[in-house]
């Protein structure tokens, strides 16, 4: 799928352009000309010979033929009659489409079967159609702007993807009084063909794109999404602004430890895998777009933020934030609050000239003498003398700054509400800084098995663990003729003992033969329905001391594949929410990662005097367990509750596999 | 001290009025004509006859005697010259002063001395200052602005406190296109003989205040504070922020538990027992007095909240936030991008009408055919006719949405730059909603016992628990003719075993006397040295199993009092920061709340199957340590690490008081 003509097409048609300027196919028609684009532009239109003095055409099939090609045609007429013209541009060998008209999916049964026709056809045809329900697409290098929102002309090194239409337009509106500019802007409308995926791949080649951000509601191809994400975020920041986290809520809320992998906890996971940075609202979002008015993420040098101020006040809870944030303090210089513009200059000058000092946030509150334009002033030929220096500015107040801080957005200047979040924003480039270089390409590892796992049976399970070389606590169908060496645990297990502590199913520390046997008795009796079962059965396996519990595990994810999860084991498990999620495209030093990220980890490597445990065993655990989830797609989940960690090695002592 | 001929004088001078406009003292002279104040205003001056056509005086000593016990000063000259004038209004009488001038301890040794110079003054003439080094004070419902800051006349249900004079002019200015007003505004300087505790004993009187919202750098007394805010809080909402955050983080880097009570954490109890609303940022404390545009908070009604909004997208992130939040959502409307004033409006109505709903956000993003202005129009009609329900508003972009935002501020309908920021700051309203009628008046508890604590001896610091109702585990000093009950736990105690586990001074599971004389003559060996002094000894303890390891404690901080610490014990204490804080007036109903507010409550309680413990035991223990702690105001520090929580009941394991 070639994107080169959507986004650079030689000519430009619409389909409902009309002479009634209310229309919206006339404001697209009335924008790609205001837009300043250079190709040909048609208006198609059944009854009028002219729009807007333009000659107009009553069908595709009327436009030059050598036209198709490199034709980017934007259909905006009621949903029923899209079909039509997309059957038409598929006959007449036109590839790129924008379908504005709402009407499809989101609104009810009988737009989804539109829907669905427009997807089959596109298939068949190998057609690039954007939307339906979208805004359109602009492309300021081109000076296109298919969409009917007004939008500013210049060009600029953000490319800016949402899925909402909303969120677009608010976006595209709140550049217009700053000097923020996208380079491409795409509105994702239903994505009933292209997707997030498909626009990433082909905007990312532009040079001239510093930063990539999307909003997303729904990601139908997680593994395809990381895939391209880990490729881009090697050379330039994504960053992703996700909704529907309240799902995750309501998951959490659950008390099944398969739960912990809720849904928006395997997006997020995902996506920091593929080296995206995440936003966690819509704050977050335009905050970092501000930001990215100068781009200075590769700027490797010092990171230390220096505070300038002449409010002691907003400076010490800015410093706050920078510990909070886990960010180094440069230097806090306190002017006072009777600094005028020249304080702010000299101070600044003295600092921007030391080649330590990289990255200056400038606060200002209006007091007596302060003048707020004036610093503003110097701030903006400062940041024209220091392009390579990030200066950003937080000036608290009203009316009495709102000219200043008009003059820093006109000017390349970052301005935020509050200092405190010039920080949180600093804070997510920083993170994105340090870690790029070591994006490795996220590959979907589908190297099938052979033989297939088709039973969840619990030796049978143990012998997968022990096929893929994780060793396992030495465990046999209970019998009572057999001699054990004691002491022993006896369990239930099988499918109606997935819960096997919380069902009392677990007796431990059996201490001789008369004391197994009265237990077995025991959950004999307990559970002799169940036991009717084959798949229910009593084991025993050896009594183990000294052992810290760890849970480890997979879930496969429709969207975003197997998805690792490692915890705490036992009873703190789910009160602490003491697990971590990974993608199952492992090495050993990511399971290490893994292992780190854990907060118990001190207690397991041995600080504070505690005895240390087998690490290294454990990553391997991992290792191979990510290696069963990619060769057997057809295990949905896998729980290895409890790995038994020992000082010199770490065993299955218990599993669960869902088919 | 009567503070109300502070806040309303019958007469004011203003020593330091001048004929130059530029400087302070004739700013703020200016500023009292213009404020509309009914009074005689007296400018003071050396050497000026007339200032702005007023009759000058050269002394506060030439002003009428009558006025002096009812008059406000207010001192704006040179630091070194403050003292005489003080000096003079305490031989005449007058009692309410303002020190404008800087140049005081914020400025050195020399300032510092001054300053105390003014201290003694005033406690020996009963002075009532404000400052030094301070912005001044409003009283917009007498008419008076006595800063040098230019500021609204309007009377408003807001008092604003500020210990930092920038933050205060910020939130002057940010004022001035809202209609949002202060009817007090007080910058407490240098806080050298009046504290916020004044301050906010006299404004709290005012039925007309019905906001309270402080920021503050140092809290001299803690308990005074807790007393007066509880106090306040059963009546009206008192928002504090309180900047120095970062103090934490370095002492929450510390590895001892005892740094687990790190002093914002102790503030933070503090204010929170009292009743006090935390605010975490500036933007919590803006937006808070954004929201307080109408006085709704104690509406008991229906607290769910209702989405109205053209955006999908902002609407999902909005819903993701009230899910979080723990909010309830009424109800999502999604009026489609193509929405109308009037569609918003016939939805509204609609919504209003309905006495369930009472709090409404609406969200706007232009679109198409989107009407900001008129639909905010159509806002604030509904506003004025549901006086007594919220209508939050966020209209997101930039100038399609500048002037709608603009006419709902100037009508008092609460715009949120972001969704979420409406979220978050209801959430602060509603948590204190919920909670003020419950708050109990603070008391400082003193009763002092007869005998003090004078040693922190291991065995006598358990006898003190025993005294104190507390059961501790048998302990005796060991000796090699004692004859024990097996298994027992030996461990070396006293001053230099404060961390005996991470010296390996506990030596546990010892079965018979020979595995307890081996293990004596292993911790004799390897401490011989520290056995020199009679405060190291070795003891002997049955070994206990069945048990939850819990924390407990106390730590006295100088402005707060005792404040009490309830945490999981053992090797998680520190990974998890499970941790507890509560102030020392302690009653069984808030001990149960304090044990039910950790995580692990639920494995205390029994839940999931678990073993259940002596809870009840656990809160007595508390009780008893909160009573300890008051009557023993020698003890700095006590720790009780661990309580062995058992089914049936808690024993204190080990002790450590410090004095």
């Amino acid at each position: 799928m070639s994107l080169n003509y959507f986004f650079k097409p030689r000519a430009i048609a619409v389909v409902g352009a009309s002479s009634n300027r209310q229309k919206i196919g006339r404001q697209i028609f009335d924008n790609i000309i205001k837009g300043g684009y250079e190709g040909k532009i048609y208006p198609i239109n059944l009854t009028s010979r002219s729009i807007a003095n333009r000659l107009a055409y009553s069908s595709l099939s009327e436009l030059p033929r050598m036209e198709f090609k490199s034709m980017l045609v934007v259909i905006a007429i009621p949903a029923p009659l899209v079909i039509d013209e997309i059957k038409k541009c598929a006959k007449l060998g036109i590839k790129n489409i924008i379908i504005i008209s709402a009407g499809f999916r989101e609104s009810g049964a009988a737009g989804k079967r539109l829907e669905k026709k427009n997807i089959s056809l596109a298939a068949k045809y190998q057609l690039n159609i954007l939307g339906p329900n979208c805004l359109g697409m602009i492309n300021t290098f081109e000076g296109i702007n298919t969409t009917f929102a007004s939008a500013k002309k210049q060009i600029g090194n953000i490319a800016f993807l949402s899925q909402s239409g909303a969120i677009g337009s608010a976006a595209l509106d709140w550049l217009k009084n700053k000097n923020i500019n996208f380079g491409y802007f795409v509105s994702l409308g239903n994505k009933a063909v292209m997707t997030e995926n498909d626009i990433l791949e082909q905007i990312s080649r532009d040079s001239r794109i510093d930063l990539i951000v999307a909003y997303l509601e729904e990601i139908q191809s997680g593994q395809e999404l990381m895939t391209i994400i880990s490729r881009i975020a090697k050379r330039k920041p994504v960053a992703i602004l996700k909704s529907g986290q309240s799902d995750l809520g309501r998951k959490i809320a659950l008390s099944h430890t398969g739960s912990l992998a809720g849904s928006q906890e395997v997006i997020k996971t995902g996506l920091q895998r593929a080296g995206a940075i995440w936003l966690d609202n819509l704050e977050d979002l335009f905050n970092l777009l501000g930001l990215f008015q100068k781009n200075l993420w590769q700027n490797k040098k010092n990171q230390d933020i220096y505070v300038v101020s002449n409010a002691g006040g907003p400076a010490v809870l800015t410093v706050d934030e920078i510990s909070r944030q886990q960010l180094n303090l440069g230097g806090n210089f306190d002017l006072l609050g009777d600094a005028d513009a020249k304080r702010y200059q000299s101070t600044l000058k003295k600092l921007l000239i030391n080649p330590r000092v990289n990255n200056v946030l400038v606060i200002l509150t209006p007091q007596n003498v302060t003048q707020p334009l004036e610093t503003a002033q110097v701030l903006v030929s400062l940041n024209k003398k220091y392009p390579h220096k990030l200066i950003m500015a937080s000036f608290l107040g009203g009316p009495a700054v709102t000219d200043a801080k008009k003059l820093l957005e006109k000017n390349n200047v970052p301005v935020f509400d509050y200092p405190e979040e010039a920080i949180l924003s600093f804070k997510k480039i920083i993170d994105y800084k340090n870690n790029y270089q070591s994006i490795i390409p996220y590959k979907p590892l589908t190297k099938k098995s052979r033989t297939k796992i088709n039973s969840g049976d619990y030796l049978k399970s143990l012998a997968w663990l022990k096929k893929y070389g994780i060793k396992t606590v030495r465990t046999t169908k209970y019998s009572a003729k057999t001699k054990y060496q004691y002491p022993v645990v006896l369990k239930a297990v099988g499918p109606n003992f997935l819960h096997k502590s919380e069902k009392g199913a677990v007796i431990t520390n059996l201490s001789n033969a008369k004391e197994l046997k009265l237990a077995a008795k025991k959950l004999n009796g307990k559970y002799k329905k169940l036991f009717v079962q084959s798949t229910n059965y009593l084991v025993v396996q050896p009594q183990i001391e000294q052992k810290q519990e760890i849970i480890v595990g997979f879930k496969r994810d429709k969207s975003f594949g197997p998805i690792l999860m490692l915890g705490l084991g036992g009873i703190y498990t789910e009160i602490f929410k003491e697990v971590v999620l990974i993608t199952s495209d492992l090495n050993y030093q990511r399971a290490q990662q893994m292992i780190k990220s854990l907060k118990i980890y001190p207690l397991l490597s041995g600080a504070r005097n505690q005895a240390s445990y087998d690490v290294r065993g454990l990553a391997q655990i991992l290792l191979k367990l990510a290696k069963l989830a990619n060769e057997h797609p057809e295990v949905k989940e896998l729980d290895i509750n409890p790995v038994f960690l020992q000082a010199k090695q770490s065993l299955a002592a218990d599993v669960r596999i869902i088919i």
